[in-house]
């Protein structure tokens, strides 16, 4: 019997265990038996189930066994773990200058980077957060997100299901024991700030969760629709329209384009009342005036749109505002994926072979263009750490609490010196202990609409991702200290929960993350990206972006000539990593010495 | 060069020379130069186009060049008339049955089927009514329908481009001339009144046409989402539902179960204020008090859903309302999907080839689970022909005007007689001449809206679909007459409306429909039945239904069975052709004794 069918039914015996000493019965498909995209069903006497192996390439009792085939492609394809040490491995640099540069060596390889990852994932999704089964609304009800694991079922013993205690630890000891910042602490890989706001301004396209109803609705268009820029709806684009060659309005402030006041372009808007009328401007999200960063990028993105229109024009005089104004959409949407994959992505993945973006690669595969927002993507991009405690302009130091909604420090500035600024200043580690104090409360309310949702346990997740689930916690944390103290508020390694398990998971080498963060991110990243409708055969071709000028500039976009192309005068520095950065040149944070907060203060 | 060649440039001349007559620059993708999906974009010089034909398989001025393996799968396929003719051989039955018995010969065709059906749709899509080029609207947009072809750009000489006359036809003209039923025609292939009310209240499931904003908007799921039966919206739903083992309220009316009256379930209806108490029933699409027979399918498909949460409960007696409900909804859906492929398709295909519903065979090619319900789609499917005049209940003969709105015949004459007297009555035949006077106001209206979304013509939609367009309107009517009326109506073949076009086809042979109906309709059904979530492969498995048991519920169900199982008593007869029908039995459409109205009424 191999260790993971023995793991299986000795989850099961713990289930029943639990039943016996409650005397209650407890449901069996708590304790997850089911391997490999099981499904478990709870029979009809109490404590049996089955687990639904139908359609996958595994079979057995718990889904535990290979096919034949199946087990031939997965003794040549390498762990996670394995594959990552190779693509960032310098010994092979050789190999991967190889395959960048011979085309369909790399066609080859994108394939498989693309499919791989895209398969992983549900398409269609099977769960959303109100019910821990499949239900057709999982796909249909586009004001939910989808789930990747559907949620604990209600009536187990336990939070987790049957591992760890009946209660999880309180939040603020968690708060105060493992994420408070003390001091900054920078981002390993050298990342910007630049890099930070360039994550923030794309996510929250998708990324738009409707607390009012509850943290598994959604308001999002679950895609990469652009609605960040031209408004989350078609009144708001109207609104920021000029109607006029096709362009977006833009005023003109300190000798530079702007985005309108929002008393000139009544978008919604959600500005607390003091922020005065020189710093609230009509953007493309209702928060985006939160931060300068956001509004640089705004900024940038709607002078590109114009720019994209002139040439248009040049191409086609004949065209109207709205023919204008649709295809340049088509070429900005264009140009984001092309820079997230290749800027954006490249950065994050930090591998030597060269991560492009081809969708041609993909056609005549079997692939779904097709995507919906999965909630757990939504927590695992809650990236807060990354954000300084302050800001370096041009030399002056800006404190956070005199940086937001401040929109007006870019046009005073300038956007050549913000980019610049940006770019030198480095972002924080993804990491435990370094939460700023303008960011604890969104850690609260992310470990607690996570525990609301029912999230399955961290080690669960690892194994959906075909990551081996960490034994104990020191393997998780790659520590001792932090694991002790995680040993105590959890009791089992099995029950910590998803999002503090990523904070606090030990580095991989060369990257910004811990291992899940990385491959269970990646998966909805590459899936995103690759399923846009403008990806697709028909679409991904010169006509869709009016000629063959239009498709090159989606082609050969980059983030340096998107600010250089919209930036008057020299072109600042442009970067997603900071010009001084050494490999090595910041403390692991397995090093972090941590002492637990005093006994008495609990 | 090839005569397509000749064509295209013939055209591209023939838009030109209408610039020399008008003295104002016309836009050449008027003409409709690109072949074979291939994308017009007009030049910076005016009167200059391109045919973008990247990503397919033809190459080109006007994408008309098939590469090379495109032309030996072309010499290979045969010509939509050639296989239906092969399909409907009685020379061939012997053939079919060896395929029909034979898995893996039957799962090849069907298969084949499947796929050539899916792969002539945009998908994603490409088009909505807005716009006459691509958008990222016509795939994010979930309320436009989408489009099959763009709509004949604005600034175009005629309203087919340019062909045809300036003005079309006078609406009104049309109807007396080629639309109204003066007696009434049976459906050459005995199809019985049964068939039309499945037709209509399995399609209104989708097409949800938004009137009062305009024809191309929808309310629509864009797909087989059972809101029919469980309610437009969650709200609805609610109402619906008895919040008890998963069930619909259902109340006992003459010793049957029935839906509640909207008093006791306050769904949204649209009743006119004389229809009274005793015929408002709350049911899941607000016209469907309007036909008794809908009324009829609404009750069968409720008393479905309960009788199948009575047998989940059985397997499962831990499982709560909720998980009864939605799996019951799963359950139903699933079987929905195979009667409208096996009973309903298998119906109007008339194959010798079983239309098997076989999800599985799709499993590992490349075909996208997801759909976007097509305008087009939905204009072609106003099949209001087929509604008799008048409807014999049990041997009463009940005028239209006093069948309307009249859903408490049903309870009055009861589920079993009704069931048997809808099997016993012929349909009329979808083709000119036979739109009873209670519908002729929808045919108007589906005429003015197609030309308000500026459909392209008939011969377009046929190119489209890969059936030859007519070389002249007696190829396309099959006889003289009305042909000479057409022409002298559209005074050219290539500029006839597409739905005028379908209306007046010549009937294919065993079929109810002109070719165009039946080769554009079934790629948007087959694609729209098997792109469903459930036909997935993950969705595609036991547990999703609540184990086998659901499965199998699924996997046999048939339209006798959903009745026989939900009727009490002796079974009725339950078809969808008429007992007594006879091939052959009625007087083809061609030989329509056609006389055009006196020139004076005109």
């Amino acid at each position: 019997m191999k260790p993971v069918v023995l793991l299986a039914a000795g989850l099961a015996l713990l289930a029943m265990s639990v039943q016996a000493k409650t005397n209650k019965p407890v449901n069996p498909c708590c304790s997850f038996p089911c391997q490999n995209r099981g499904v478990c069903l709870n029979g009809r006497e109490p404590g049996t189930y089955t687990c639904d192996c139908e359609n996958l390439p595994f079979y057995g009792k718990h889904c535990e066994t290979p096919y034949f085939w199946t087990r031939v492609a997965l003794w040549f394809k390498p762990s996670p773990e394995t594959l990552h040490q190779l693509l960032v491995s310098e010994n092979l640099k050789w190999l991967w200058n190889i395959v960048n540069n011979v085309r369909f060596l790399h066609d080859w390889m994108i394939r498989r980077v693309y499919l791989t990852r895209a398969e992983i994932l549900d398409t269609p999704p099977l769960y959303e957060t109100m019910h821990a089964y499949p239900t057709i609304a999982a796909t249909t009800n586009h004001s939910v997100y989808a789930r990747c694991l559907p949620p604990v079922p209600l009536d187990c013993p336990t939070p987790m299901g049957v591992k760890g205690k009946e209660k999880l630890p309180d939040v603020d000891l968690l708060l105060k024991t493992f994420f408070t910042r003390e001091k900054f602490r920078p981002d390993p890989q050298g990342s910007s700030v630049l890099m930070t706001f360039f994550a923030q301004h794309f996510t929250h396209m998708f990324f738009k969760t409707a607390y009012k109803d509850n943290p598994g609705s959604t308001w999002s268009g679950h895609g990469v629709d652009m609605t960040s820029i031209y408004g989350s709806n078609v009144t708001d684009e109207h609104r920021l329209r000029s109607f006029k060659d096709g362009k977006l309005k833009l005023q003109i402030l300190n000798n530079e384009e702007f985005p309108m006041y929002s008393k000139d372009a009544p978008v919604y808007m959600t500005y607390p009342s003091a922020v005065p009328q020189e710093s609230r401007f009509a953007l493309g999200h209702p928060f985006f005036g939160l931060l300068p960063g956001l509004f640089l990028f705004q900024t940038i993105w709607m002078r590109e749109h114009n720019r994209v229109c002139d040439i248009l024009r040049e191409d086609h005089p004949d065209w109207d505002d709205e023919r204008l104004f649709q295809t340049g959409k088509l070429i900005t949407l264009g140009q984001t994926i092309k820079i997230v994959v290749e800027d954006y992505v490249q950065h994050l993945a930090s591998y030597y072979v060269y991560v492009a973006f081809k969708p041609e690669v993909l056609f005549g595969y079997p692939f779904q263009y097709s995507n919906k927002i999965v909630v757990e993507f939504n927590h695992l991009y809650h990236w807060h750490p990354l954000m300084p405690d302050s800001f370096n302009i041009s030399g002056n130091i800006v404190e956070m609490k005199d940086y937001i909604f401040r929109s007006d420090l870019v046009v005073k500035h300038g956007t050549a010196a913000m980019t610049d600024s940006l770019s030198r200043q480095r972002a924080g580690h993804m990491s435990h202990h370094n939460h700023g104090a303008v960011t604890m409360h969104v850690l609260r309310d992310t470990i607690l609409q996570g525990r609301e949702m029912r999230f399955q346990s961290f080690n669960n997740y690892r194994a959906r991702f075909n990551l081996k689930p960490y034994a104990s916690f020191e393997e998780l944390t790659g520590e001792k200290k932090m694991a002790a103290e995680l040993e105590r508020l959890y009791g089992d390694v099995d029950a910590v929960e998803m999002y503090v398990g990523m904070l606090l998971e030990k580095r991989r080498k060369r990257a910004l993350f811990g291992s899940t963060i990385v491959d269970m991110g990646a998966p909805f990243s590459v899936k995103g990206l690759l399923a846009n409708p403008l990806c697709s055969p028909l679409y991904w071709r010169p006509s869709t972006f009016g000629g063959e000028r239009g498709f090159d500039i989606v082609k050969s976009a980059t983030l340096k000539k998107l600010f250089c192309n919209n930036i008057k005068g020299k072109c600042p520095l442009v970067s997603f990593r900071v010009p001084e950065y050494v490999e090595g040149d910041v403390e692991e944070a397995t090093n972090f010495d941590f002492r637990p907060p005093p006994r008495d203060e609990l």
